[in-house]
């Protein structure tokens, strides 16, 4: 739990007394490669903060076709967000490719602590303001970014990620044939 | 005032104390059709509050080609939040559509609200969340939705706007072509 602490003390510190109580809220699981998080159809009970491994964040539209959201690595929060705020069925997939350990926060644990702690509150403000940038990113990335500029923003995004995730699944997430990325890959490695 | 008291309120109750300290942080701004409130390039000093009227978030891409962000009207806030949160200056334009009213608030007063009052970090924190919810609504729809889909989610998000905001900008939000919206338009009112 030394990592949480951690995590959390990049934002905010925390009293040993304070950091007891706010552990108590989380449960570790280690995770197996091509194990589950959650599920499309399954109630989205958890969010997860990556303590190690790699996941990919998914989901499959009405024709079949895979869609991902996100890659999740160290100290990135992951869950179907919709799902999990709203209390509603998942949509989404997440699925282990690079086997690690998670904790895992219910939405009941989260809105505790927030309440019971104004520095957990901030912590979770502050993670909220990075996402909501990040999804903005995503938005103008999606509306207007040339390949290239795709490329490079997930280089910047994840830089250690480029060698550790299957090609098939970058191509996806840039929205690329196969072919487009080994040129942008090649002309980037010049 | 009254309104964002009211806006405030819906999320978390206010004590007329702790009001009249919060209200201090905001300024009151009358916008007429056709102002800008953020313009391309300029630092970004404000996010807004719509008490009335309605509003265009959007960027111009380096091909120069429009892309809408979002539109925005009462009880929406806005901001080219990337600039706002990193404190850089502005790639978005805000143009007031019809016109109204707004409140502003500086991030060194969110901050320092947030930091003062665990009421308002709260407040700031469902918002963020809602807003985390809508962005990840619109990436999906980017990446996956149909023309019709897109549509009704439109019209969900904005009932009232589809008919006040001209078709062109309602064709562009959606990345449609004209006769595409007027087809799906025609087939909901059927």
């Amino acid at each position: 739990m030394n990592r949480l602490r951690e995590h959390i003390e990049a934002i905010t510190p925390l009293t040993d007394e304070e950091f007891e109580y706010v552990k108590t809220f989380f449960t570790l699981r280690k995770v197996r490669k091509n194990q589950f998080l959650i599920h499309d159809g399954d109630e989205v009970k958890y969010e997860f903060l990556v303590l190690d491994g790699i996941y990919k964040v998914y989901y499959i539209d009405e024709n079949g076709k895979e869609h991902i959201l996100q890659f999740a690595k160290k100290n990135w929060w992951m869950s179907d967000y919709i799902g999990f705020f709203k209390q509603q069925n998942s949509k989404m997939f997440i699925e282990c490719l690079k086997e690690g350990e998670v904790v895992s926060l219910t939405l009941e644990g989260r809105n505790k602590l927030a309440a019971d702690l104004h520095k957990m509150d901030h912590f979770f403000r502050i993670k909220l303001t990075n996402g909501y940038i990040a999804l903005q990113q995503r938005i103008m990335m999606l509306l207007s970014g040339t390949p290239q500029q795709r490329y490079e923003e997930f280089v910047r995004l994840y830089p250690d990620l480029i060698s550790e995730v299957p090609k098939k699944y970058v191509a996806e997430y840039l929205g690329v044939s196969r072919e487009t990325l080994s040129r942008l890959y090649s002309n980037t490695n010049k």
